[in-house]
């Protein structure tokens, strides 16, 4: 019942091959104007451990994490993102890009380096974002009270709270999210696994990745015309029910629960969505049971109809959803306005 | 308490970039002497869906391989495996790992391609297993009555049995360890996440990849001193609960459980291991929820006394695990002959 | 900082001792009028097994339940609940509940038993639902194609679909949910564990067991003002996990899915509702870990405010969840016209 | 293929009532030698919360626990049982038992009370352990930072270390246990849903209970010869996967882990056993999966053979469960010594 094409390996049918320069997400900077609350939050409800300080800042980790840290908290006069951050996967991957972006017209230049790794080149996504790529790294060494049994592990289990893994992904709004796609396949390589289009044509989400996960992150539509916002941060965890047990935690610590625990349709990634007192969404998720291993994934296409079915399971999707990112929009950018 | 290391992007600390040429392992062939027993095992106990047949051998997927299959079960005198499978990146990676290949005194040349999948290139590793490298491929397609509720999965969930996801890992057996971790590496671009060696420098055991996997394949110690003897073929499933309700099954089954449920200290598996009614070890285990998304992934070495603690919440290898193999050694090569 | 009182064991203090008649709810009988795909659902989907026919009877059971089954399927014209049978204690048990029964009102009589136990005490509740007593039943006995390895359990786990372990409770409808909770604690003993009062009293939910589960059955109010509704039948699974699984597989299935899963603030119940081809409401629940043990409950009133607040999480309850019952209203019942 | 007995209600065939008198399990007393580090332990690791202190006791609860406490925890020389104590279900239910027990010869006699309950008849059981039972006791009140987000739920979720929800079962050494057995039959009204019986007829193990839990506790047989001593104590968790994750963490913070996470045979316990800093055995498992609901359960004999199998899934039982007790024997009652 199935047929097998086994085209030739002719010139005509070498495509270019796939840029493989990006390693993986390394870590976010995130803004919030209640710092001391927002550290309380990621410390004692999601389980992360503090492994810097600097100025304004704090730098946490989940335990499983290798770098030093995955999330830079930043207290600032409002909330958002800082910047995003990719490790290279070696110095030459890391000049290829940085030779690709000079001249774009995106780039912002070099950063000397900050707490935990080495020069990092930084540029704006089409959407304002400000984005950096590094390859020199500072391995977490867990100091005694924190060492680990196994040794394959780079910090012991808290049993804390939520006890998050690691960074999963991020995902920021863009006014449009087409031009942010195509600049981050054609800058830094990344590849699409699945997008939203709507019936006119429009792009209003796309999930990139550069690794095995089905993907480092994504951008979905900025609903109020504001460039350069942020929708939300996702940190893993091993299965379902640590998402459920998450759950639980969130509501005796009283943090608001936006939607969730559910499954999306898309990337089918269970999912669970809170606000931290910063006001910034931070997602759990279950991370890892899927892998895109497919060297030449077919992105799967979303269709505005297919969309409006709600989640995996019939969940509506919550209106918020659609409208809240971070920092809140300018007066004058309410809803009504769309970008 | 953590200083920073700020190398120069200097010529001197320049290595050589890493081989990314192989994408992931596509299939393996297991050789059975009860083929109609083992298909029904890795059908109804297992789950698996077949998705072709040709002389001999059956083709079997889990629900979540996005090829066309991932098992060929090959009716045969004995056990073992058959060959092992990898899939290129591209077809420029295909050839150049080709191109590495020939003349190494390794390569056994071209094969012309079997059901789903185009031409391959064909080897032996140091111990004597046939491996090949392919590019081309089949992306399966459901027939209508296996067709997923959602598009970006290949097949719907089949909910029988144990519920196989995808094919995760093998490993074989070598009389030496260490000669073929370095044909890997040279010839591939495998890289080393983890390996035993003992007191005496021997080193019995290493564990490979090519993805974000943490292993794509290992080889440890051959106890007869015979070669081309295969370990055993892992599928994944999503959480450890998954395993622990297979267990269940296979108790109802009837299915030989040789050890697990329990956890490997080496690379942190939740693991279970049964023998097929062919004889061959088959592992399921949870996959996914530990990536190695480091590029420079520092390798960890178990000692020799560290091994000897047994797995990481201290059950004792099972005897079985160190000699057990397939195909069964010949008379004369029983375990007082190591190799 | 907690002061203990240590009340004499007066006969003042003596309160009645609670009647510990009804040892557990044995089954329910279901009506549909799809009688062959509501069998498919419940054998193919649920992962039941058939255990006996009768007329337009089929009996079904979860792989651990004891009796011979726990739901009796009888085509009909319409949806809705046959009768529930609940199983006494004793021989005498028995005798002391039709004794306070007889002369009620409520009593219909003796029936002389049917496939599967012994004589039953037959009674409608105020709202006009069919309910039955009876002691003498029939052990399970597995033919030998499903019986299990462990000797411990009445039959060997189906790896089939959903895999629901035991009938776990029923909900019916009532115009006048108190007096129904009144019934069922006098005639029948059983104790109240969880309510919802509105604020003009009404009492619109009430949650009763007779065992250490904290509920056996459930009563909420009937929206359209008809007697002798039903709102859904419970089959138990073992964990949440088990729960999320089952959502894939109604997904895959075509099941409609009419809310979950997710966690009741009610009975903290981990729930996930969807309909059976004939119409009537199925869940599927996690059951067991949490446990009345207290012989003397105090039970949880919960209030109008309490219960706007939606679900555990914060899922909105949906609103067919106040409406939807089995059978059907007749016309001129609509939604307006409450009772 | 199944027959059905109709047996009459006659006068014949009615036996004897079952004795519903005692309501579960309320709490154990544990003596440990070193009591800051076994506090420790059950606070810190089991996640455990205090709930009073008094002497040399320090008081503990799971967060499920209704009552005030179910872990007493004393200072002492040695390790070993206190007492175990079991709630009546009322003040009649108790006057009852304690008018059986009274001149059986195995009284000791009333206790005024303690922290947390009313007045409790003491006894021995045969092998000498001191048991009580009361009906009087404290609800747990939790204090506002404890309080939970449910209210149908004594105290918030800790999310620290195993968090454990409530007090499970014990389990007692006995040179006898069958006497045991029929004493705690007899007198207090357990019944038997599991045992062991060798081939020259000796009764090794027994599983008692009171409630739809399949035991609330279990004798087996003393290696030693010594009366009085103690196997374990068990807490309930919600999941296997809880159990899996406090393998994880009792890793992680240097527990001895004797032997599991796997599942037994006998009453299908999925277990897990670590030894205290006391020396006592303390066993996680989950719990309330499975159910007995029959009232006329028909006990399960394990032959010699069928044990020798090991546990469910082939995990042979380790040497120490048959001989590591606590108190540890005087000298002179080493292993070669049997009762």
């Amino acid at each position: 019942m199935m047929s097998i094409a086994r085209p030739r390996l002719s010139g005509k049918t070498m495509h270019e091959e796939p840029i493989m320069d990006v390693a993986h997400l390394g870590h976010i900077e995130l803004f919030t104007p209640k710092p001391e609350e927002s550290l309380r939050f990621f410390v004692d409800v999601l389980g992360m451990t503090e492994s810097g300080r600097e100025g304004e800042s704090v730098y946490l980790r989940g335990w499983d994490d290798y770098e030093r840290y995955s999330l830079k908290l930043t207290g600032s006069a409002t909330s958002g993102l800082g910047h995003a951050a990719f490790r290279a996967r070696s110095p030459q991957a890391l000049q290829r890009r940085v030779g690709a972006l000079q001249g774009s017209g995106f780039e912002v230049g070099w950063h000397e380096g900050e707490l935990g790794h080495g020069p990092a080149y930084q540029f704006h996504d089409p959407d304002g974002h400000l984005i950096e790529l590094y390859y020199e790294t500072e391995w977490y060494e867990a100091p005694a009270a924190l060492r680990p049994a196994l040794k394959n592990q780079p910090q012991r289990f808290p049993a804390r709270g939520v006890n998050v893994r690691r960074l999963d992904h991020f995902n920021c709004l863009a006014v449009d999210v087409q031009a942010n796609r195509e600049f981050f396949e054609r800058y830094l390589g990344f590849r699409l696994t699945e997008r939203i289009v709507l019936n006119d044509g429009t792009e209003v989400g796309m999930w990139l990745t550069s690794t095995n996960k089905s993907y480092d992150f994504a951008y979905t539509r900025e609903a109020h015309g504001v460039k350069g916002r942020f929708h939300h941060v996702t940190f893993a965890l091993d299965s379902r029910e640590d998402i459920l047990r998450a759950a639980d935690i969130f509501l005796e610590n009283g943090v608001f629960i936006e939607t969730g625990p559910h499954k999306h349709a898309i990337q089918q990634t269970f999912f669970l969505y809170v606000y931290e007192p910063g006001g910034n969404r931070v997602e759990v998720a279950n991370a890892g049971a899927r892998l895109v291993l497919a060297p030449d994934w077919r992105p799967i296409t979303w269709t505005e109809e297919e969309r409006k079915k709600g989640q995996a399971w019939g969940l509506k999707t919550i209106e918020s959803f659609h409208t809240h990112g971070t920092p809140p929009p300018p007066d004058g950018h309410g809803r009504g306005r769309k970008g």
